[in-house]
C-alpha cells in the first residue's frame, strides 16, 4: 500500500500485506494458489475483500489454456476470475463515493469512457474494453482492485447472489432487447446463464417458455426455474414449438448454447418478424442460409455481449429484489483452494453454478 | 334474417326472431329493456349470442346522458354496451373464418382499414373510428352483430373474463408502451382499469408498484391485485414515492384517474427522463406547467386510447393464460334486466367490475 | 368480363376481350408473348391497364427457370412480372375506393390479413404471402388484376417512376429500420436497389455514404446517385472505411449484393453496436463466425424482405415528392415484345433499370 | 495559475494573468465588462481561449434579471454566457486527451456521471445538472475553463459555426426523437433554434416542412433555411396544414415558441398517433384539454432539454459536415464589449443569431 490509497485496516483485522490468489502462472494449462501482495487501488479504484466469486466457463477456458485463452488472456502470470462480490475496504486516489464497508458486486467490463461507443450509449462494446480477470488481475483472490465506477452497491442481498448478477445480467441483456411480457420464448441451452434467462423471462411475464438442452440435469434445472416445456435438443424442437404456438412459431429466441444446431433450430422456430438474441459463444463458424433463415423471415438478430452500463444492472437488481430466486442454481460452494474440483464440476456439466469462497480455508 | 347471412339455428335452439336489449330510447337520461329484432350480420360480420357484458363507465355516462354522451352517442334509440363475450351463432356474407360455436370477445373499436392511420400500424386512432354501443348497436342485448375482424377467439377462458379483456387491454396498452420489467411503476387511480394495470405490471415483472386513490376500498383491491404500496391520493404521494425510490422518483406513471391533481403528482413523481401514460379521461382542461413538468424533466407523455390492433390482444390473452387472475375484480354479476342496479353500483365506486348476463332472467 | 366486375369501357376505348401477355408456358427456360383473355377483377380487386412494368432480377430467374423459380413460381402457364404502374380501368365486386382513371402502382406482396403477422403490424412477412407475378398472374401484360388494397394511388408522378417505387421501397425498408440522418452508411452492392439505397440515404441526411461493387459501371451510377466514396469490392473495403471514419467503422451497413464476401466486409466494417440490414438474396449458405462477427461486436442484424405495409410506401412517395430523382437509374425503355433483350440487359449488369412498356409496339 | 494545471503559454503569447469578462455583478438588471483572473482549469478540465460565443435567450434573461434568472443564476458576481467555441490552451490535472491548440465547442450541461440518470443513458437530465454560465462561470470572457469531457473537438469548422452546435443540438435532439425522413413536419416558432430545426429536418429528408411565427423576418429566415410553407401564427394554421396534408394532419410537431397558442395549434394539427417535441420554454402554465389534445389522438409528447450526451453531438456535426449551412442565421458579429447592443438585438426579434467575439476590441 502506498500514498493516496486509503484502506480501512480497522474494519478488516485480518488485512495483512499479502493474500492468497489463484494464478495462471504461464502460457500452459493449469493454475496455482500463490501468495501475492494485496493490490493497491489505483486512481478512481476501490479495494474489495472478495466474499464470493463464482466460476464462469471463461475461467475454465483460462485454466485449460484453450485457443481463446491463448489469444485473449493475460499476459501470465496473472490472477483470474471475475464474477464476484465483496466488501469495499479501501479507496484509491479520487475514489470514495462508495463507503468502506459496503458490499459491492463487479461489473467486469472496464471501459475507457471516451471512445465513440462509450460516448453514444453503448459502452458495453467499448473499443478498448478490458475484462476483469482476463486483461487485468481478477477476483479469484482474497482481495481485488476494481474501478469504483464498476462497483455495484448491493443491499439486502447475499454475497453469492450478488456475484451472480454479472452472468444474470447477460441473460437480462439478451432477454430485454425488446419486450418480453406476453411473448413466447425459447431458451436454447440451459447452462447457468440459460436457466437464469428462464427465470428472468418468467419473472417478466413471458407467455409460454420453452427450454432445450442435451443434458437432462440441466433441463430439470430449467423446469425448476420456471420453464413450461423442456425439450431434448436432439428431438424435433421446431415441430414441438410450432405445435404449441398455434403454428406461429416462437416470438423470442435466446440462443445460449453456442451450438450450431441450436442456431438453426432457433431460426426455424422463430415466428416471421420475430427476434433472436445470440449470446452463447460459438467456437467455430456456422453455416447459415442467410436468405431462408434471416432475410425472408424478416428476423432481427441481436449480438449480445456484456451488460448495458448500467441499465442492465438496475433491472437485474430489481428482478432479484422482487423475488426472483437464483439460489437453486448454486449447486456447490467451495473454498478457493478447491478450485480444481470446481473447474472439473463446471466442465462436467453436472453442476449449476459453483461459487468459490476466498476467505474460507 | 335475410339472404346472405347464415345463422346456426340448430345449435341455438332458443334463437327466435326477437331479443331483449337495453335501449337508450331518446336524448334524455334513462334506458329501458325492449324487445328488438335479432340483428342480421352484415357483410363480413358475425352474429354473437352475448354471454357476458360488463359495465364500463362510458355506459353510465350514456345512461345518465351527460355532455359526453350527448355529443357522442347514437343517435337514439339504440342499444348500448360494449365490453362483451359470447358465442358466434351466425355469419354475414363473406364471413366464416370463425366457426359457429366459438366463443369470442369483441374489440370494440371498429376501424375503416383504409385511412392513413390504419395503413401505418395505428388503426386504434383510425380517422373514422366507430365504437360498439356508442356509434352502432351494442352488447347490452341477447345478440349483437360485430365485424368478424373484431371478434377475438377465446379458448379456455370464461365468458366474463373474456369480456374483461377489452378494458384490461387498455391497461396493457398503457403499460407496455415501453418496457416494464424491473421498472418502478405508479398507478394513479384504482378504478377497474387501474387495478387491472396493477395486476398487469406485477405479472410483467415490475419492480415496486405504487397505487393511489381516494377510495380505501379501491386501494384494498389494488393491494389484492399486487400493489406493493397503496397511498391515499390526498397524502404526500410524491414524497412517499421519492422516499421509496432512493430519491430517484418513479420510472413509469400510469395515469388512470382523469383527475388533475393526479396528473401533477405523476409529473412530480416521475424520474427525469421517465414516462407517463395518460389513459384516464379528463372532463376539464388541466393547467400544466409545461416547462417544469414536462420539458426540463425530459419526460415522455403517451396519450393512450383503445388497444393496439391486435398486438395488445395477443399480449392480454397471453397474460391471462399465464395466470393473471382478474376474478377478484368482478364484484357483481347480474341479469341484464337489473341494469339500473348495476349502473348505480358502478357510479357509487363501491364495486369493482359489474358483469351483466343477458341470457339470465 | 362477367357479372360483378365493372369496367370502364368508355374511358378505355381500346379495351377488347384479349390482351398481350408475357407467359412462362411450362417448367423450362423461356417465355413467350401470348394472347390471353383480359383478366376479370375478383372481389375487392381492381383491373389495371399496365403503363410501365420494370424488370426485376426475379423475372430473369423465372425466365431462366433456375432452382429458385422451379421451387416458387407458378404453376405455369402463367404471366409473370410485378414491378408496375398503370391506370385503374375496372372494379371487382366490393372495390371502388380508387376511382377509375387513377394511376396506381402495385404493392406486390398480397397478404391474408388474418394471420398472426398480419394482425401484429408485420404483414410483410404474412404466413400466407402470395407475390404478384410469382404466385398469381403478373404485370408483363396489357392488363392485370390486383387487390384494391395493394393499389397505391400515384399523383404527379410518371408511370415508370411509379413502378420503381416497389424496388425503391425495398431500399427504404432496409435503410429506415433505424435512423439514418447523421449516420455513416455503407451500401454493399450497387444493383438497382443498391443505387436507390444510396439515393435514399443521401436524401435522408446520411453522413458519409460508401458504395461497393465489382462493376465499375454500377459504381459510376452509385456516384451519380450521391455516394461519397465508391470502392471496388475486391479492394480492402474495410480498411478504407475505417480510415475514413476515424477508425470507428460504419454506423449502418446495407447489404444489397447477396455475395458472401460482402457480408463479411459488412460485419468487419460495422462499428461496435452498429447495425446491418440484409436484403441481397444469397443463393448459397454463408459461413459466419457468429461470435466474432455478431456477438462480440453487439451488432443488430435485420433481415429485410418486402416493404412495411404501408409505412414504407408513404415514405417512399414522400422522398420522391421531395425531389429524389430516380430517372438516371432507368437506362432502357422497351416495348414488352422486346422482353428477351430486356432480360439479357439485366443479366449482363450493363443496365440500370429496364422498363417494359406493354402498351407500345 | 497554480500547480497541476499545464497551460501552453508559448502558443498563446497574449496569455497574461487577467482577462476581460462580462459579469453579472449582483442580483439586479445589468452586466459589466470586468478584468478578472484567467481561470485555472481544475481536475479533468481544460482552459479554452474563447473565439466566438453566441447569445442565447437565456443570456438576455440573466442580463435583464427576470424571475427565471433570479431563481437559477449564480450566485453573482459571476461571468455568464455558454454557447461557445475556442482553442484549448491549458490542461487541468488529469486532463490531456484533447491536445493544446485544438478547437473545441462546449457541451454546456455538466453532469455528475454517477446519478441514476447518468448511469442509464440519459445524462442530459442528470439530477445534479450544472449549466455553464448559469451555475458556474461562463464563456462571455476571453477564457473559460470547462470539463474536458464537455469539450467537443471541432475539425474544419469555423469557431462561430462550432459555437452554434449547442443550440443546433437542441433542434437535432427535438427532431430526432424518432425518424424524420419522409415525414411532414411543423416547426412552431422561428427563433434561432426553430430555423435551425427547419434546416435540420430538411437535411434529414423531411417531406413537407411548415414553419410558423408572428414575425415576418423570422418567417423569411425559415424560408431561406428550407421551409416549404411559412404561416403567420395568427392565421388558421391548423386548417392550412390539414389542407396540405390530405386532411391527415402533420406527422411531427416541433414546438419551439414557448407560446401557449402554438401548443394548441400543434395538438390540433398533429395527425392521430403522431408526435410532438416540446422545446420552447413556457413562462406560464398552459391550459390543456388532456383528453382531446393528447389522449384520444394517441399522441406522443416529448419534453426536450439539452442534447443527448453525446449522440446528439455526433449527429449535429455530421449534418454540418454534410453541408447544412448555418451561416445565414448569423446576422450579427460584435466584439464582446458591445454586449448591450447584442442583447437588445436578440430581444428585439430583428436578429437571427448574434455572435460575440471576446478576442476583438
Amino acid at each position: 500500500m502506498t500514498t493516496g490509497a486509503r484502506v480501512d485496516r480497522s474494519s478488516v483485522a485480518e488485512l495483512g500485506t499479502t493474500m492468497r490468489a489463484l494464478v495462471k502462472e504461464g502460457p500452459a494449462p493449469g493454475a496455482a494458489i500463490r501468495e501475492l501482495p494485496i493490490p493497491e487501488p489505483g486512481p478512481g479504484e476501490v479495494l474489495v475483500r472478495v466474499e464470493a466469486t463464482s466460476v464462469c466457463g471463461t475461467d475454465v477456458h483460462i485454466e485449460r489454456w484453450d485457443p481463446w485463452a491463448q489469444e485473449n488472456f493475460g499476459p501470465p502470470p496473472m490472477t483470474f476470475g471475475h464474477e464476484m462480490a465483496g466488501i469495499v475496504v479501501g479507496h484509491g486516489p479520487g475514489a470514495g463515493r462508495i463507503a468502506l464497508g459496503e458490499r459491492v458486486a463487479a461489473e467486469t467490463h472496464i471501459v475507457d469512457g471516451t471512445c465513440y461507443q462509450c460516448r453514444t450509449g453503448r459502452a458495453h462494446v467499448c473499443q478498448n474494453l478490458r475484462i476483469l480477470g482476463v486483461h487485468r488481475p481478477g477476483s479469484f483472490a482474497e482481495f481485488v482492485a476494481i474501478p469504483e465506477s464498476n462497483a455495484w452497491v448491493v443491499e439486502g442481498m447475499s454475497a453469492e447472489i450478488a456475484a451472480l448478477q454479472e452472468p444474470m445480467g447477460n441473460a437480462v441483456h439478451a432477454a430485454f432487447v425488446e419486450e418480453i411480457a406476453g411473448q413466447t420464448v425459447a431458451v436454447l441451452g440451459c447452462g447457468p446463464i440459460g436457466v437464469m434467462a428462464v427465470a428472468v423471462v418468467k419473472q417478466a411475464g413471458a407467455a409460454r417458455v420453452f427450454a432445450t438442452d442435451l443434458n437432462p440435469e440441466r433441463l430439470e434445472m430449467a423446469r425448476r426455474m420456471g420453464a413450461d416445456v423442456t425439450l431434448d435438443a436432439r428431438d424435433d424442437v421446431v415441430a414441438r414449438i410450432r405445435a404449441e404456438t398455434d403454428g406461429n412459431g416462437i416470438d423470442v429466441v435466446l440462443e445460449m448454447s453456442g451450438a450450431e444446431p441450436a442456431l438453426h433450430q432457433g431460426f426455424a422456430a422463430v415466428t416471421n418478424g420475430g427476434r433472436i438474441s445470440l449470446l452463447g459463444t460459438h467456437t467455430r463458424p456456422a453455416t447459415i442460409d442467410v436468405s431462408k433463415e434471416i432475410i425472408f423471415k424478416g428476423v432481427r438478430v441481436y449480438g449480445i455481449t456484456g451488460r448495458l452500463l448500467y441499465q442492465t444492472w438496475y433491472r437485474t437488481t430489481a428482478l432479484l429484489d422482487e423475488g426472483l430466486d437464483l439460489t437453486p442454481i448454486i449447486t456447490h460452494r467451495l473454498p478457493l483452494t478447491r478450485f480444481a474440483e470446481a473447474f472439473d464440476l463446471v466442465e462436467s456439466g453436472h453442476a449449476g453454478k459453483v461459487v468459490l469462497l476466498p476467505q474460507e480455508e
